[in-house]
């Protein structure tokens, strides 16, 4: 299943008529309650035939890897993708959604990094991108170390979701609604937008500059500028090419 | 303009005589509405006999390096410089306030990372500053890929700016508060505060901690530290030397 | 004594009996009133026989780095260190509990980046860990610049503190039960979340994700996983052993 | 074919039964003349329908980003890459053996970073690449600017390759003599030290070094090391596990 | 003069008639003997009123900084700069040939990192980009801690210089012929190419794959690369445009 | 041993009578053979009563790291290592000897990264430090690959010796004279000369003329630039204080 997620939004990422992706969970009770301990346990922990500690990290560490990979389409995925979060959204709900551009949520979500609670820390993503994304590493480390269960205000109040709905079908539309505000933006200035903000996070001020402007001598050169400044002029809507 | 502009902080950032730095809108309206689009799609994006995209992409790419650059002086000054903000803050004001130390606004200001609307991705620096001085990555996408307005509160809960003001006065008054309170300290101390938070976000722990030893090791040398202990012990405001 | 607290730390951080750890100030008044200024300005800045500046900051520039050392023991430490602060917090008090895991406080703590005050850069870390901990630039610029005290809703609502509590003997009871949650987890869980988040913070994503999946590769082998899933399908508390 | 050889390596990568991998030229005359500018100019360079220069530039970079891709799958191979080149050597030549671990070739190899004299950057690794594997900065600028011929001796000389002989068939040989002696060896120990230099390359000393400490914490937990000490005692020529 | 010589470089590199660059000394005996200590003493080392340590290691840090600048200005130059050394080279020499793209030498050239000999740490760029294009650091360490005198011979052979000629005259009409070769490709591609071996060189492949990628998504849209191809095919020598 | 061995050159780099240290090997065959793989095979390998993967590999990981902090004294340490060395020199030879800043060698020296050889990656600090120190990937990976033994020759080629003498005797000869050369040199010019260039080898280009730039702040303020100057002028060898 995890393959194909990122096989989905590899795809998604190329498909010129996507301009916003938006995820959610099927059903009222849950986004998802996380990995399926007992089927990860059968599989990934015994893998059978090796027992040496030496050759057996190898193949978990290429599991590891090709699970992060799957994750890691959707940060990767040219298109901005907002998550709408309901239920229990556990685990993996927070390695899948802390790759996401924006995320969502409606009141009854309850939240909980919860690796440690099975013995493991995080590997999926989780560690490594809640400390961008939250700008309050105590509140990471604790949520990360008690695996406790927070709710969808916390969650607001830390900055982990951008805003929280009554319900599941209000977070849906907000999130549909979101998502149609960025599809009508130019694609060139959107895409650009995700691709320039991810390589920020991760790089100096000055090399973030630099890239942007590197980045910018071909953008710039789209007619979406032109379009977009002489729709301003004549207060009407823009519309932009697929990409 | 905005060559002035660089050159006005570069010699700010060298005279000794000044010790913080306020930056602030004119008139009643507005901080800055942004780029006056209408010459910049003159000047910019239609530079006459360059025609070939890869050559025009060196011309837009120096171009934007030299904007950047303006823009940048607000931040390598060594100065503490202090933005208040009010009304129209669009494009930008997000720009120039993300290069300054501490962003203060009247609550009529109304913010936008406004390039997206027409037709590009913010290049001058927003999209580099943004991520590492507010600690919320969602709300950062949010903004930068929506260009929505939002206001003073909003820029408050999330750390945008530090303080909301009744009123543009009421916001430069609170400004020359908190760069009076910084003229008073000892600019050796004030200056290498700035210097070393800049270094540190850009860099692992364990690289500031390394700087900060490097820059105190001559910074602690200073008469000032006695000047402050004394006055301390004697009750009355220490005088410091220019720098 | 920052020696021994180094020293401390670093048993503390090997000795198996030990899970989680819980750093607080003797007496009502203070953590940390923060360095003994007479005394430090007594032996660090007029090391006698030295008079030559070059030669001056070369042992400044040692006795700095041996200082870090002793507090960034508490971030090497491999087990999560809680810091539970009251009354004045000043100086010393942030260096501490910004390289500490989670900061609690009572009510009645009073904070403060007080260094600039007498006449210098912090430098023994909090100028290097306050960008990284607390995601709001302009408020760390603001209070490292002022040295201004702010109390313990400031630090709640900025995320410098997890939690307020009514009094000190409150937040250290609400430090114990964070503490013991911790220590009833896996210990091989707990240290490699800690570790990752650690790494994390100041490396790319794309760094964080390879670190976690060969972390990982050894630290999956473990007998906890299988312990935690089946005392959560037997409804009961898992023991883990020592680490 | 490029998409295709990215997949054997992958596949590759992953096989236990192969320890090294050894990759020549067919035929007599040349490793590789580099690209089919040809083909790559109708492909690559004239893609239709899209005339749009910014929209252009991320099909461009798309495709660029999946060609590099391709030629990554040889540096991110887990088993150990030969390359023994003969005759024209050209453009791609040096991206794909730059990515490999060790290059060999005839002395009648003729090499060229030949990119500039089709009017581009080379793109696919080699100016990302060759200043890492080559410790001569002024010669890797020499020959990328001109893109001069050089010969076998010349690329002995600055490093680039490691052995020079008398014919492709010699060099195929001293390719197979050293795959056989790295196939002797422990896979545990080979990829390992495959993993961790590249790793190195590219981090400072301090993070090589924890990096390392980590990957081993797992990997000197092998019987490889006892089988090798065992038969070195003993006198006798070790096997070792597939992996 | 240095301010000049930044300002020369910074116009040489906007010149669309400028392709190439030598740089080489006056007279017969020295490319330059360095720094004239005695001037530099006078202004530098003796600033005359500031007397405190701490404000004079500001005032020294400043001039530092902008005699860097001075001497990088070569580096950031976007067309390729070649320098011709002979006789005396000692100093700044080595300054300025390392910022420098190739480096010739006359057989009578006198080389030495010079400054240990007068008390301090060559500090105009000598030691920072030494290590990162003289693949020996062993060597980098022992000609950087002695100061001692090498000749051209030991300047090849180490790779500090490409080529060795009989005199100065020698020299510089290798530089010429160099300069000639790469004037002739597309200047394009010439730019790009320095750009991205500049940038690769101070980043991880990873980082320098897809700088490449971002800057040849503009780049390959130029007209040079079917001007080339089809004088390739015509076997005529094409030409380019100015950039 | 190896804990002694970082506690001495951390005594050594703070002892101001030390200004180059010497590191040879006692008696005529060798510097050293490596590791006694037998006893270490005892101690590191077969720490009894843990047996779970994951915490031997916690244990493992803490040996190592305090094993490499014993050898990274020797680069950390202030003052220059030059090592001679002769005869075997394997394994540990390699990590001590690329930890120090020159290293010289006998002609009858045999090297050989030997850690493949008994089932392990060389983990602490060949792999780290030798594609740092020698600019040649290719070799840096046969060698440590197929742990072929190398003489002295091939490793001056390549750059990992600076110069081959005819004994061990010629080799300390050699290494007193460029020890004796260095400590006649001002302490505080070469103190700083090792340190920049340890950094800049691990930073940008701009971040260690940043880091020069404020190191140099202080360390110009010396009286040996004057003391150089003077001495220069007057046609006597300085004499310079210690550090």
């Amino acid at each position: 299943m995890w393959v194909e997620l990122g096989e989905i939004f590899n795809r998604l990422s190329l498909d010129p008529s996507v301009r916003a992706i938006i995820m959610t969970g099927a059903g009222d009770k849950a986004f998802t309650a996380g990995l399926d301990v007992k089927a990860a346990s059968n599989g990934l922990l015994s893998d059978g035939p090796i027992t040496e500690p030496a050759r057996k990290a190898v193949h978990l560490r290429r599991h590891i890897t090709s699970f992060q990979d799957c994750i890691s389409a959707i940060e990767k995925c040219e298109k901005p993708v907002i998550v709408a979060m309901h239920g229990f959204s556990l685990g993996l709900a927070i390695d899948l959604s802390s790759a996401a551009d924006v995320r969502l949520a409606a009141k009854d979500a309850k939240f909980a990094v919860k690796e440690v609670d099975i013995g493991l820390a995080a590997d999926i993503g989780t560690l490594s991108r809640l400390p961008k994304i939250v700008g309050n590493f105590g509140w990471v480390k604790d949520v990360s170390l008690t695996a406790r269960i927070f709710g969808a205000e916390e969650a607001l109040r830390v900055g982990l979701v951008s805003q929280v709905f009554d319900s599941k079908g209000d977070a849906l539309k907000g999130a549909i609604e979101l998502a149609s505000l960025i599809a009508s933006k130019s694609p060139v200035a959107v895409q650009g937008t995700k691709e320039i903000l991810n390589w920020s996070r991760d790089h100096t001020v000055q090399d973030g500059l630099r890239y942007t402007a590197v980045w910018n001598s071909a953008a710039l050169q789209t007619k979406d500028v032109q379009a977009a400044l002489l729709s301003g002029i004549q207060k009407r809507k823009p519309t932009f090419e697929k990409l």
